[in-house]
């Protein structure tokens, strides 16, 4: 048997899931007949563990072979090309082109949010207040102390966490995960002013449009639109303690990393990285593909894949340390 | 009949409210026999739709008499002196000093909060959780999860939104809006030290004090105040994000943005605009009328009136590209 | 008898437990047959009033004589060798090595932190949800809307405030307190990415370990390991609207203000200081004893003992004006 498996991309994972049991084999009935090691947790390339899954982004080194030299058989996923040598001291090496993605992918296929959440999957809690007429596509896991508002709608199994709430003209794709606290579709921060009069407030009445797979992070919070739907594209990650403000339109496939404050009626493309604790001032644009920086404090158009850091946010010529790559997160 | 309503400021709405019908037909009983025109939503200048409410805040230029030409009837909120245009292509035109202003009014008055939230005025959810003693005015509404502590008093007509705390020994005045997850009085965050021992909470035994109009944004924190009550007077809006710690002061009609970091025993005066991201040192003084821009870190006091932006915060001769004007937020 | 009472370190209170009652006596039976004086409340120097305790950080000046010198008596916990004067105007006089840690240790043995909350100590909230076979120590107390997940484990005396939230394999130590909303053990937000493929969430199931005596604020969030705990020593004081990212370790009695962004696997030592606001790039290490100044973008590792401030930050020689001393937070 050769324990080196070729599958780049990282394919289906069948390989993997026919090697792996222990802690997750209540999770999955796995036929364990043709397995020639069991897994039974994950570990760090740091701190290999026998029986465990492991990845790691760069091409083993020495200290790393001569860790995984003294223990027992475990599985790593590594770069392309990188197998030959793990497999050589009797593991189980899984080749991809991205290794971190791979990781993911295969530890998600075997622990569901659900059981991450130590939940049922498709429950809903008694906890939870959900308005008259809101639409909730099957699958869909309700923790307690979740708001559904009337007039509301969402697709099959999303995941909304304790203390969530979506609001009224608020629509989601399906598989979106709202976490703990985090509030979509709130009355917005629009005011009209007068001298000498009170402001007052403007209502926000076009709700939120939420493409599929969207997650919105822990007290975070997405304003509705005034006269069009703010938008959340399919695929876009929002960290915690971010606000969204009304009006704003975020392309597929972004990340917005912790602290992060959108103004009103901001555009960001697809592919975007926003670091953490930028914030970006009203009505301006983030091109696809482009990179905010770390505190970065923007108050301009921000040209597509260019990248931008400090106060005043200015650009880069070339990608500095701000930047990740788009091999995985921090 | 004259299709140039020139009333500035402007005024009652009287005439406003006997044309819209249509969608808010439900929540008013507008009479219809003397309506030339129907409303039956709201939109944008740079789309404008028949049968429609918009605001303008520029006068409006070529582009925009082209996009109403060619549409049926709607009504405009539009700058003084710039009516006539807009009235000869059929159109209804409110003149106003401050057109958004105007429309702000006017979609309240016609959209109260407890509709835009789709729920019932005044009425107390049986998911709240309201201390014994607690002092509620009339006309209040509480949502689902919210908790209202013994020994707090409000005002008549707030509205407290899912998820929202009123803690112990805070008042608010009438009118107030707490938002989703707001926390007001939370027991601040100051401690006594001493070399080698543990560090010790102070008790915030003080509370804080609230005036009338006063909105608290989503997942914002206000502090109780140590020995005086925390304050915000009358009229200030903050929105989502924001700490506001223990022992501050928060002048009237003061606009505080998202993400904003008031550390304690801070001062604000009146009518100031405190921009998305900023962050004000401890103990510090801004004055009335003062302007923090986008991310600034504001480090020692701001005159009144003046403008400030970067990281430490310096003074701008005139106001920057940081100001927003009084005529409306973002 | 001598008002003077020497006790440095301020001792057990027990002359100060002696002589306060008034709004105290319904927590504690005080004796007063020995009583020189009631305390009713708490005051400021600035402005002292009869039958009250107070402190001072500094010598007591001419002023503060003149204004003590007017009224009734009064107990003043004051810096050492400062007390003969304040005990020759017939006040009470605890003089102290650090004058603001005596009286947050005074006060808060006067008033536990159940009253100041307005709540019976150990109570749980029937409206709270604590999942099957969470293990939750004597003395905790726990309020409405508060999650406590299966699986997770907490000492003694913890102190759960409303709408906060204990995750899936988090442990806290024994006297925690997490204020509103907080959230311990979210999913973090690592993912894996590959070029033209949706982004795949790095499931996180190492949990959190928390030490004795840690507070966690308002609207604070903590996420869980990947695989290895996020950790956080004994001591340690965390602020509101926090995000701690997923595999950081933060050492014993360190103190992070409101508004910190620390991204994920950052190691930050023992007795540091972040202030407000600051921003801290994944992976970097902050020494022990470290302060971060307000709002400072921190890209790389800190040395133990240093002072960093700006964007990005950089090492001040001496503290500056960023610096707060070890006599106490803001």
């Amino acid at each position: 048997m050769d324990h080196v498996t070729s599958s780049v991309p990282f394919g289906d994972f069948r390989v993997a899931l026919n090697i792996v049991r222990s802690e997750f084999s209540s999770v999955l009935g796995l036929p364990s007949e043709d397995v020639p090691i069991e897994i039974h947790g994950l570990s760090s390339p740091s701190e290999p563990r026998a029986g465990t899954l492991l990845f790691t982004m760069s091409s083993p080194d020495e200290a790393l072979l001569r860790r995984l030299e003294g223990i027992g058989a475990c599985v790593a996923i590594i770069p392309e090309d990188c197998g030959k040598a793990i497999a050589a001291l009797g593991h189980i090496a899984l080749e991809s082109a991205w290794p971190k993605y791979a990781f993911a992918k295969l530890v998600r296929a075997l622990v569901p949010l659900a059981v991450e959440r130590g939940r049922v999957s498709g429950s809903y809690s008694p906890l939870a207040a959900v308005g008259e007429g809101a639409i909730i596509g099957a699958g869909t896991t309700i923790e307690e102390f979740v708001s559904v508002a009337s007039g509301s709608r969402m697709g099959e199994d999303c995941y909304l966490m304790r203390g969530s709430s979506v609001g009224p003209r608020v629509h989601l794709g399906r598989g979106c995960v709202l976490k703990e606290n985090a509030v979509v579709g709130d009355l917005g921060f629009g005011f009209g002013l007068a001298a000498g009069r009170p402001h007052t407030r403007i209502p926000q009445l076009a709700g939120v449009e939420v493409g599929d797979d969207v997650e919105i992070g822990a007290c975070t919070t997405i304003g509705a639109g005034t006269l069009v739907p703010t938008r959340i594209e399919t695929g876009t990650k929002i960290s915690n303690h971010v606000h969204v403000a009304h009006n704003c339109s975020i392309g597929t496939n972004t990340i917005i990393a912790c602290g992060v404050n959108v103004s009103g009626s901001v555009t960001i493309g697809k592919r975007c990285w926003i670091a953490p604790g930028a914030t970006l001032r009203n009505k301006i644009s983030i091109g696809d593909g482009a990179a905010v920086g770390l505190g970065a404090v923007v108050v301009k158009d921000v040209s597509p894949g260019a990248t931008v850091a400090g106060v005043p946010a200015r650009v880069f010529d070339k990608p500095g340390p701000w930047y990740e790559s788009e091999t995985g997160t921090p």
